[in-house]
């Protein structure tokens, strides 16, 4: 690929003492990377060499004062601090916390300022990161309120196999059954059908709904949320062309691998979704910000600092959520392209055939065939 | 073995329309199994022989009035009923709801009169099976209320690798985080301790509890519970000598395969405990029903309508319901002897070594080697 191609990727380093540096520095360790991207890490330059050091990792990194300075085939690091941090390996700071913060805004700047095309941020640790400036539960709400432009975000956990986007996220469980409502199921059928379509370049999609309550409310013995809110928003949906079936009990459908037969399952909340989440794909999973202008991901594990400086950290699903970003990038890039200029039906017909991206508007799911998950 | 040591195994046939004779049929196809134990199976011999034709099994039975009739090296079963019943393969009808219950009913009744030992129950449809006499959510509760005597039941879901309890069971999401308190979890906290000493002859079981909110409540912001509730509950556990710790948030704690280290894991509900159990158990998963006094399994999967009928259904958690429920059996035997005729110290230390049970007192669990799981 060209050099002017590469996309440039944002990264966060994520709170200093848990094991963000450890997963970049890894990633970037090897070459082939930099055919795909160039990074652009907002740090701190002392951290990242404490963090080398101690690792005894040998990826380089070039310092710079602007992302505008990014060359391509090396990692890049934007100074955005250069104070003399303690490092405190495992543990909770506040100056880890604020090192992250400082990363964060620094990136969401500079993508504003289209210095960069993406960003993948390190884990957080959403207590320290806390301030003056950040009262927010995490990542996603937080970019969601300063890049969103008033449109809403999806998280979606996914890796090869899976897809799975949460209704309510970081709410306490005595708030999930008031925060279910047709509207707000709704409208995450909507970001993540159109996330599918344009994200993905899935042309047909079909999404599985959970249900809220145990064994799906057993009509209505255990609850009538699913009677009540969620078939209709399912109904509501299915009018406006969005393939969604459910809702399902959540132990029966992860249990059965009845997601095999879906290209995305919309869970009501945090636990319900990324508990079995977790269990089946914690080594590979991205963590994927829908429905926002800014393409942002993030591997699936946190700060992890009860492995921190030992070296023993996966980089795995941070190099996923670097790929991934990129893959996101150029879907929408070709799908916005797609819609500006739509090319002559019978073209159009068989970019199809060759996996293109194509709006589902029909409504008629039941009789398609069911389309491969990715193409 | 000899004859009169064979457990008598009272199996209810579930759900006429699922696949409760499927499983119960292709389990005692192989003989061996009539060296553990003998059945007594509750049901309609009509529809036994429908499905077993229908399913071109040919596992026989001998149709007997009374379970007292029961003979060793053969499905016995007991006809609680031979009115001619339309069997609606897949089909919820209210009349393959009440054989179910016609079926539990007398399983339950001839358990009260010593006529088997413990009960294994096939899957039920919890809304056909509804009527004057069943108003419950499912089986546990119904059971605690006909054979619990006062105490309270306890669902444990396992399988060779993990167990997994809950606190709340069948209750609407809403109703959920007002059902954790302190007595809750410190009620299910010693009834799963001491099921996991006298039923699965552990000596010294660790017990892990998972959060009720997203990440343990991040320390408040995501919910005052774990601290206010279930971390008080655990402090007063561990000074009862109970190796309870957490609490865990769910996701990661299965994410990172966290329960590896423990003998079994409390969860706060249904969803968050069920979904990861059977997203890495399904196949081979079942359901215990600790705390009452009768020993009662069953199979994880329920009826599965969408299979009924095919020959399709996997018997292996309805057979491994079959040998927990034995092994349970003998091993809450040999505990009470053991209790009851407490043999002097030394000899006790040995047995210990050799994986008998002995029951755990002093707290002082951090320094102890780890038990392997199973004895």
């Amino acid at each position: 690929m060209e050099q002017e191609n590469r996309i440039r990727i944002g990264i966060t380093c994520g709170d200093a003492n848990g094991i963000g540096y450890e997963v970049i520095f890894k990633t970037f360790a090897e070459p082939t990377i930099f055919e795909l991207c160039t990074p652009v890490l907002y740090g701190n330059p002392r951290i990242a060499t404490y963090h080398r050091k101690g690792l005894n990792l040998n990826t380089n990194f070039a310092a710079i004062q602007n992302a505008s300075e990014a060359l391509p085939d090396r990692l890049n690091l934007v100074v955005v601090d250069d104070s003399e941090v303690k490092v405190e390996l495992g543990s909770a700071s506040q100056e880890a916390g604020q090192q992250a913060l400082m990363s964060l805004d620094k990136a969401l700047r500079d993508y504003s300022e289209g210095k960069i095309d993406v960003i993948v941020t390190a884990p957080i640790n959403k207590n320290t990161i806390q301030s003056e400036k950040f009262h927010f539960p995490g990542h996603t709400e937080y970019i969601q309120d300063k890049l969103g432009k008033g449109s809403e975000a999806l998280m979606i956990l996914m890796n090869e196999r899976l897809r799975v986007a949460l209704v309510t996220t970081h709410l306490p469980i005595s708030q999930v059954a008031s925060a279910i409502t047709e509207e707000s199921v709704l409208a995450k059928l909507r970001i993540l059908n159109r996330s599918l379509l344009r994200d993905f370049a899935l042309s047909a999609p079909r999404i599985a709904v959970l249900a809220l309550n145990p064994h799906a409310g057993d009509n209505g013995l255990l609850g009538a949320e699913e009677q009540q809110v969620i078939v209709p928003a399912i109904e509501k949906a299915n009018a406006e062309g969005i393939a969604a079936f459910g809702p399902y009990a959540a132990d029966g459908f992860f249990g059965s691998h009845a997601y095999d037969h879906f290209d995305a399952v919309l869970a009501m909340y945090h636990d319900q979704g990324l508990t079995a989440f977790k269990a089946l794909a914690m080594d590979d999973g991205v963590n994927f910000t829908a429905g926002l202008p800014v393409v942002r991901t993030s591997p699936a594990h946190g700060t992890a600092y009860d492995i921190a400086g030992r070296g023993e950290a996966d980089e795995n699903s941070f190099r996923q959520a670097i790929f991934i970003a990129t893959d996101i990038w150029r879907n929408r890039k070709f799908f916005d392209e797609s819609v500006a200029n739509p090319l002559p039906k019978l073209y159009q017909d068989r970019r199809e055939d060759m996996g293109g991206p194509r709006p589902f508007r029909d409504g008629n799911f039941e009789r398609r065939p069911r389309p491969t998950t990715e193409q």
